[in-house]
């Protein structure tokens, strides 16, 4: 297996923009990566492109990517449209990964791209429920309903916010809860991750939302699915994100700078499984740091997916940045924080910086490798060498159908 | 770059089906897959899944190939959902050789599922757009129509059957009469080529059409857009086709018999080019000699993407099965019928055998296989070594999205 590098980053702000589609924004993205690569676009060899709803969204599905890219002077290279979910670009990414280190080529692109923000917002919302099993969605969202009415019972709340939102915020209330229950996770802990975040993407000029919010907001802010308020949920977004990559052998030949060498690139899907048994994400976090050859004491910097700040909460136990059951406390004693020992989510996370579900993976490889490359401007982590990405995408069973896990490392 | 074989592959006949779903398709090929390979699906180590529709068809998009998956209780392994128009599942066949070939696992599944029989016609017949440009395919709509009116006039002909239809017709419609115009083929030489795939297909129980037609017939046959009569496109239809690959390493372990190498699977995708520039088909069998070592000389049975009659003609001079501007005179001289020099489309081809979209790159592999395990029945190819696939998807300015060649060789 040949080493391979990231040598090139780039992405558009997160946000609502309407005026903007999918060639655009991703023609912003990937002219910012080969700017930052120092390579022209006649250099890319082979491109993976990651989206989740364009299908639904625009009509264009099946060659989506050799759309957006023909519309930049890109073609007559291999493409391949891949689609997992929230995990879309990252998986992508992988493909590219694969390609260049089985020796087919030297240069390629992992671009992630999507567009939310349509018109319809009953057809916005149902664009997360392509990521779940149409045949199960309806007696699940029962189910859920049911239960976020009970809790919220039980805790007081008036459950405002309960009408038309993502079926995947009270999947991860369901969580939560269970969580809160088995290990005495309180919302305010939920409330400090977010805050956290918050305050982060306030440092991020790529972000959705650019103003801190204090722990206390967070707590006061309306209820989405007991315990998780509005700010403790990732936002509908519009964006891009390109990341190029490069065999180790064409590093000298293209002049790259501060390459950014991938040390684990895993991608595993979940399964029928019971609720004791290990979560695909700790699977995937093993398998990651056993092909890196690294444990989580080594990461400096990592990007999580939190959908949701119990997303995030989580996947720092997945990933093992503390013991199972302790992401809550953890996180409350400011580990995660910028200036906390495993800064978590310094791009602001999904919550924050946005979610456009299919750029979402690429974001974060973008994030990180700017993390490393001591390129992230005031939500810089001082001295960050070896960073991790966690992406899970769509829901199966009790797990996200895809988990995609990167670790990098500043050359 | 480790060797990687296909073990075993499987198919549901292809048809029309309202009463089955992407779930029972799926199963049913990837069961006849598992059986054909002796192997229990438990042993899948990583699975790629091509699809083209879903989304629009289905409401089923960035997790199509998990949930069609857990269906048949297979899950905690890698899927990758892949498109590529209708090369999807020729392109997720090379993403799992690709993650074998690296060696990151020994055993893995390539899976094509299309579910096109929709109750509303305008809706199926509306699919197809997916895979062009939908900010072109408004005013190339127009042109062809205009071009199609004025060609009918000349030759006669009163152009019937110029109603709904795929637009795709149309484009494949536009390039025969340049071929035509150009090296003088005629419509004759298209009807022998769908007679004989329609002939072909009468002896292939998984075929959409079991009914031999002759070359009077085909040629008597309501006009689609000239010069394509009905039989001389591919009709749409529903099905699924899976294929098992393995890694050499682990041939021996798993028991597997009559295994067939992969010696060649190449994906590149279309460009903006000239009339004379060469086809991206051309280049992409150039590659795909190259990596097998190979010449079009070696190959004794091919199974090309003939979603019209011209389809297959261009693909054999692509695949230098015969002279730039011959494919026609080639054709009528009989030398790609069953027992002629060089057989191609042995299965029916698309045009018979059928053509639901995402699930046909894997039936191409599925049926060369079984060919050359000496398997395919009254169709037997006799001695057939070395065989090859061409599968096209998808329409970026004059060439297919992506073309992909596979070349295989029996052990």
């Amino acid at each position: 297996m040949r080493e391979v590098y990231i040598i090139g980053v780039g992405m558009t702000r997160f946000g609502k923009f309407q005026d903007q589609s999918l060639k655009s924004l991703s023609k912003e993205a990937v002219e910012s990566a080969l700017k930052h690569a120092g390579i022209d676009k006649k250099q890319l060899q082979v491109a993976s492109v990651g989206n989740a709803y364009a299908g639904i969204a625009t009509g264009q599905e099946s060659i989506r990517g050799q759309v957006v890219l023909r519309a930049m002077g890109i073609g007559g290279l291999p493409v391949f449209n891949v689609e997992n979910a929230c995990a879309s670009s990252a998986s992508a990414f992988i493909v590219s990964w694969m390609d260049i280190a089985l020796g087919l080529h030297d240069v390629g692109l992992a671009l992630g791209m999507e567009k939310m923000y349509l018109e319809d917002r009953d057809k916005r919302l149902s664009l997360f429920s392509a990521s779940m099993d149409q045949d199960i969605i309806q007696a699940f969202k029962k189910m859920a309903e049911a239960s976020a009415k009970d809790a919220a019972q039980k805790s007081g709340s008036k459950g405002e916010g309960g009408g038309k939102r993502s079926l995947f915020m009270d999947v991860y209330a369901l969580a939560a809860r269970w969580h809160m229950n088995k290990y005495g996770t309180t919302q305010r802990q939920l409330a400090v991750i977010s805050a956290k975040n918050h305050q982060n993407s306030s440092l991020n000029p790529y972000s959705q939302y650019q103003e801190s919010m204090t722990v206390e907001e967070v707590l006061a802010a309306p209820l989405v699915s007991y315990p998780l308020t509005r700010p403790m949920c990732a936002p509908v977004g519009d964006g891009a994100a390109a990341v190029i990559l490069c065999s180790g052998d064409a590093l000298k030949k293209l002049g790259a700078q501060k390459p950014v060498k991938i040390r684990a690139a895993v991608q595993v899907s979940g399964r029928d499984r019971g609720m004791d048994a290990p979560d695909i994400g700790e699977l995937a976090a093993d398998k990651a740091y056993q092909m890196a050859g690294l444990g989580p004491e080594d990461i400096n910097v990592a990007e999580v997916h939190d959908a949701t700040a119990f997303g995030e909460l989580r996947a720092i136990e997945n990933m093992k940045f503390c013991a199972a059951g302790q992401g809550g406390p953890f996180s409350e004693a400011g580990n995660t924080a910028l200036t906390g020992k495993l800064p978590v989510n310094p791009s602001g996370g999904l919550e924050s910086k946005g979610h456009p579900v299919g750029a979402t993976g690429a974001a974060q490889i973008t994030e990180i490798v700017w993390q490393l490359r001591g390129e992230a401007g005031k939500r810089q982590v001082e001295g960050a060498r070896i960073g991790l990405t966690e992406n899970g995408g769509g829901n199966i069973g009790l797990e996200e159908a895809a988990m995609v896990i990167t670790i990098l490392e500043r050359s």
